[in-house]
């Protein structure tokens, strides 16, 4: 059902959640990671600012003065600069609230409190409203205050712990991967409570922690340590039963090779002129293969260094076995899969990732109406939220 | 609205998805990881398995004859086994199909369609059904078919190289990230079109790539390429933009510390009785630190080495710095926070994350039920689905 007559002035892509209006009160990447899957969903995301805007607006990297992560996490989104602590800016707040779908925010657990704004307080303004919240730790719990930055997740959750090689260190993930995971659960918490919504009326709480979705996602050192009680070692890049499975190093630079059971192994060994390797008494089943993974790396790179990584890659895809490049963002994006899943995007002009969920019954676009300036639609918005 | 009379078994928990049937033919990792949340979440979730089984049944860990990993994934599900080449088995999918709401599949692309259940053939059946599919590549694109281990995943979108230091090799991250955030947009996108569907009628199709799903999640390293057109470096543990913002050798082991701006930086140089390094040239701005952040650590952790990271954490949170362990699984779920929010639930006895979208309108269980014997319903199921 539509709540609202539509004024925005985005032309906005079609999409599933066309009629959702969102008072999005995040900032940083967290919070408007989730609200932008929002509005590429089709959701009109009304982004409220403190009068000196989203901190984001001030990081980088940056093409020209636009801050690329701010453009890339507030695409398709409207601004509107409000101080939430002077009275006439919290009318216009509240009148938003009463005619929105849902509230979003990713401020450290009390700031709404504080505000006036608590769940209770809003349902007093909109019965149906649904108030969504990521914070770090959550918003329960003793450590609900903690200071909550991606990488103190990371290293706290255990994946820092996880990721790395036996003899080196700890190795936070390259990208803000639980600032990130919680931004989806966070989106995907929202869709399920609008679903609800129009089966039962009611409105809800959600409310998602980094600290919660990093364990969640840390699906082989839980089960480890479900099974023992301890955390099982880093283990570099290889996987923890089957064997070989890993990164190898060839002339030039390393693939990836996947083999996971005896008959790919015999197929790896006849293609690449080692077949005493498959009765070897150290690599006759996979579990000796397991125990015996750094000898077995050690032959096969002996080979895979006399060729360059594409030759290896083309002779063993040939033979059928599960091989692939290592590439990096650059040549990733480059790749024609990319293009054709329209997985980069420009909005503004600004180069971005595309949206992961592709549905059949909207269109996919390759373009998003870009972010906003502080308050570009300030003006609009005050006077449309005036009463 | 509820599409079928529900006859599970189970005593699933209450949630938003009470009434969705869905017939999960995912197996591993990736699809299961999507229909568990959809378990979680209240959906009667009918696992339709080949006679063998999901290979993942005889993968490891396993605590006992249980293997952890499927156990995990599969909890709160229904089992029967069909030979989808056999009529009579097919006859039972077909009357299934009729009766639910979603189907949800994790093969290589085409394996569907050979069986004469591509989406259109599924909405012949029930013009209604929600068709959900995850693989590596998505079903569109010239590398459609490619295998897509979640190695090769993480190898070929550039997350790998991301990972890792400068002087070290690209790092998989040390978790199957690439399988469980597809899985993670892939439950998003079901529960998407599932909303879709309350309001216009229609059913979908939703397509979801593992490599999409990775790329997506490459926010600092997509930003530093849309900026550049090259990859950005690894850079280890620290911040690419503010410094001093890493892990740091403390006496007995690291800890992370998080100073994002020069105010912190003042606190942190008086706290650890280091003054002169505020005024010092080559840390008196954010840039400046940023630049010359090897400089700057070899500083710090000449003092940190002095003491425990359980003592410093103390006296810089104290300080108002954030800070925090550096935690291996094991003490990560020990964490009173960790049970605080229901993040280690049993399901058969047997421990595994919870559920990380907490909503206010249902109960948050501390058990789920177990993960289904092969074919543990299947008679049951046959009856039910014999018309």
């Amino acid at each position: 059902m539509m709540t609202t007559a539509d004024n925005s002035p985005l032309d906005r892509p079609q999409g599933p959640l066309a009629g959702i209006t969102v008072i999005d009160l995040t900032h940083v990447i967290n919070g408007p990671f989730a609200t932008a899957i929002l509005a590429d969903m089709g959701a009109r995301v009304i982004k409220v600012e403190p009068p000196q805007g989203d901190d984001t607006r001030r990081n980088g990297p940056y093409l020209g003065e636009k801050s690329l992560y701010f453009a890339c996490v507030n695409r398709g989104k409207e601004s509107v600069a409000l101080n939430l602590k002077d009275d006439a800016d919290r009318t216009i707040f509240i009148n938003m609230v009463r005619k929105a779908d849902v509230v979003v925010e990713n401020y450290r657990p009390g700031v709404m409190d504080r505000l006036g704004f608590s769940f209770p307080e809003l349902q007093k303004i909109n019965p149906r409203i649904i108030y969504a919240a990521s914070s770090g730790f959550g918003h329960s719990g003793p450590l609900t205050l903690n200071p909550a930055y991606d990488t103190i997740i990371q290293g706290m959750s255990g994946l820092m712990e996880a990721t790395g090689f036996p003899d080196g260190p700890a190795t936070r993930v390259g990208t803000s991967v639980s600032d990130i995971a919680a931004g989806l659960y966070l989106y995907a918490g929202i869709v399920t409570a609008l679903y609800d919504r129009e089966r039962t009326g009611h409105g809800a709480q959600v409310d998602i922690a980094m600290f919660d979705a990093t364990l969640a996602f840390l699906e082989h050192p839980f089960m480890g340590w479900a099974a023992t009680g301890k955390a099982p070692p880093r283990i570099g890049n290889r996987h923890p039963s089957m064997t070989p499975f890993d990164t190898f190093a060839a002339k030039d630079r390393p693939f990836v090779l996947c083999c996971g059971n005896d008959h790919l192994f015999g197929i790896l060994c006849h293609t690449i002129g080692l077949p005493e390797l498959i009765q070897d008494p150290r690599f006759v089943t996979n579990v000796l293969r397991t125990q015996n993974n750094s000898a077995l790396k050690t032959e096969l790179e002996a080979v895979f260094s006399a060729r360059t990584a594409d030759d290896w890659i083309q002779e063993l895809d040939a033979a059928g076995l599960p091989v692939g490049p290592l590439l990096d963002i650059a040549e990733a994006t480059a790749l024609p899969q990319t293009a054709a899943r329209k997985m980069v995007v420009t909005a503004g002009g600004l180069k971005m990732p595309g949206n992961p969920i592709k549905l059949s019954s909207y269109p996919d676009c390759d373009t998003r109406p870009a972010a906003p300036e502080l308050n570009e639609h300030g003006a609009a918005l005050r006077q449309e939220f005036s009463s």
